[in-house]
């Protein structure tokens, strides 16, 4: 039994923990209360797959000066106290009749005045991990004390990654790269598409990764219609665009970058797209800075697709990255977060290539004072062909 | 491109909508929203590891009497549309301004009356996935209508399983059982732990798992402890009682079901410890049947283990199990759910083998009308020795 389960040292928590407390004065929060898998991690390292279950609500407190305090299930006590947590408050979950809200509420009051502020993520992207009865339940056994929308000051902090994440997600780049690099040994004419996404799961975790989060991807003729859908036993076929965009995952940090193949010559057509897709990758590398704004780059990437005669996929095109699988901003028209140096973030950019037929390319970088980093391996400039 | 994306033919769904209809009009609901992966999955077989970005919100409307309605991100309309849902009402998400909530709040607007009430599961083992700013709004712009807790209308739905749902949990229980099987290839002495996680996760996938959720475990002298932790490269030694926990999915449908191994000859300790978890099962097994609590089921779990002498450990000893890892009842003194036919649950006694060390031992059943049928494949009643 190991005696720390850190992930970091403790003073990159310490650091976290006094940048969010700085937010918290100058917002007017006496306590953050914080209840998803990413948020909780981000402050304590407690790193479990148990989130997989929907059983139990697990809580971080935050008070505006001094440690925060778990309020836990019991069964994660062992795990949480290897953490530098040192307050540990847990209740025997699953409790029908009380699954944590008394204690909850009980350091909540010890910890925030009654005319104070409790804030909790509550705007876009994000969302409550606890049953919202008890929520309602809490607000009224609290009042006078009032919840806050703590959404700026998590997402504030959080999307600035230090060197320390930079290089965990820098790892796990490199862990997906080198999957991506042994495709050919998976894909090819006649091989069903489930298999494919089967074995290059198990090429992730030979590369390293500690669990493969998200694979997605699609092939067909030139292109695939989308790429959220799970695969089917369709056979690869000569002429086929095979794509695989992976979220794996290794000490808690995602990679989130895709690969494209033609499954034996590759058509003009898709070669000219994905030709479109890097080039313009390239352009918004080349450009980023910060101060942009997150519709910035949006549009530097749609610009970028029509000089090169590509037509711009719908929807975002890329987002910020580290201990989800995608976070916030989002390239669209309309968001308008600043971007700051310090903040990994996806390129995503789609290109339709004919009716229902779409190719996407991305890349994860870091943005520093300088302009982007990258983080994964840069993609081949043209369309490899295997199989 | 396949037609449809159905994982079952459409009667299944229309099934489970007239059964969510019918507990809908005796609670007096005349609308049911849900957010969730696992509950939009239940009622339209829309099935995308794309849940795993937190970014967008999903809803379907469930009115109660009709067809259900889509209210979705864009990029989710291609897969959406190869289900037998045929109202899909999407926007551009992630949007800042209004991600969903308008088109949300029009949709209910048009299904339930002024005077009507909308249904969203609130309690137990539930949450809420938008944004909580969001429900807020929908709340005050949906008023005079009411909001109430729908958590019984779904949870007594979803835990009666169909005969083909208990076909698909059989199978993804097949291919762990195939996977566990083969443990002597991945672990012995001197294998990290951590290179066994991801070894083992590549035997499910290879087994057939379409991707693994969940995998935990532990190793130490006569046992472990605690299992939940994440894996270090701590190699396993001699006598060590090597543990392996998955929730592995295939075509959304979940396993979730350990294996003990000793490294090398087993202690007579463990071998005991190992022989009472077994045999406590065993007697559970025996003894389920309809219309016991779930509290019933702890107290045999844990009055069999006492008269083979072991120490029953803390927490629940199973719950249940489905389209997602965990699923309620949980088998605590304090649970009063009934037992009915058709529910598929995990038996999962745990004993203390020492100071801070556990064994468990866990088997997935479907409950009959005349007891207990195993999903699993049974465990060996003596601990199997490898390495």
């Amino acid at each position: 039994m190991p005696e720390t389960s850190l992930i970091f040292p403790a003073r990159e928590y310490q650091n976290r923990i006094t940048r969010l407390q700085d937010r918290m004065a100058t917002a007017g929060a006496d306590a953050l209360l914080l209840t998803t898998a990413a948020d909780v991690f981000y402050v304590t390292g407690f790193l479990t797959r148990f989130w997989e279950s929907p059983a139990r609500p697990w809580f971080i407190v935050l008070p505006v000066s001094g440690d925060p305090v778990a309020v836990i299930p019991s069964i994660g006590a062992a795990l949480m106290q290897r953490t530098w947590i040192t307050q540990v408050r847990t209740w025997d979950a699953p409790d029908p009749a009380d699954d944590g809200l008394s204690l909850l509420v009980d350091t909540l009051a010890s910890l925030v005045p009654e005319q104070g502020k409790i804030a909790a993520p509550m705007g876009f992207e994000t969302h409550l991990r606890m049953p919202l009865a008890d929520y309602h339940a809490l607000c009224a056994q609290l009042a006078p004390r009032q919840v806050m929308d703590g959404t700026d000051i998590v997402q504030r902090v959080r999307e600035i990654k230090s060197e320390a994440e930079i290089a965990k997600i820098r790892t796990t780049c490199a862990i997906a790269g080198r999957a991506f690099d042994r495709v050919s040994e998976i894909a090819g004419v006649d091989r069903p598409l489930d298999q494919v996404f089967r074995a290059f799961q198990a090429l992730l975790l030979g590369e390293g990764a500690d669990w493969v989060s998200y694979l997605a991807g699609g092939a067909g003729a030139d292109g695939y219609g989308d790429v959220i859908s799970p695969a089917t036993a369709q056979p690869l076929e000569r002429g086929d665009i095979l794509m695989l965009d992976t979220g794996a995952v290794r000490e808690g940090y995602f990679c989130d970058f895709d690969r494209n193949y033609a499954i034996g010559p590759a058509s003009d057509l898709a070669k000219r797209a994905h030709s479109a897709l890097w080039s313009a990758t390239e352009t918004c590398l080349e450009a980023l800075r910060p101060g942009m704004l997150a519709r910035d780059v949006h549009q530097i990437l749609r610009d970028a697709l029509i000089a090169q005669g590509a037509t711009p996929g719908a929807g975002r095109l890329g987002h910020g990255l580290g201990v989800t699988l995608t976070e916030w901003p989002s390239f669209t028209p309309k968001d308008t977060t600043p971007l700051r140096a310090g903040m990994v973030l996806t390129l995503e950019p789609g290109a339709l290539v004919g009716p229902d037929r779409i190719m996407v390319h991305e890349e994860n970088i870091v943005l520093r004072e300088s302009g982007a980093e990258l983080l994964s391996p840069r993609a081949p400039s043209d369309l490899p062909e295997i199989g």
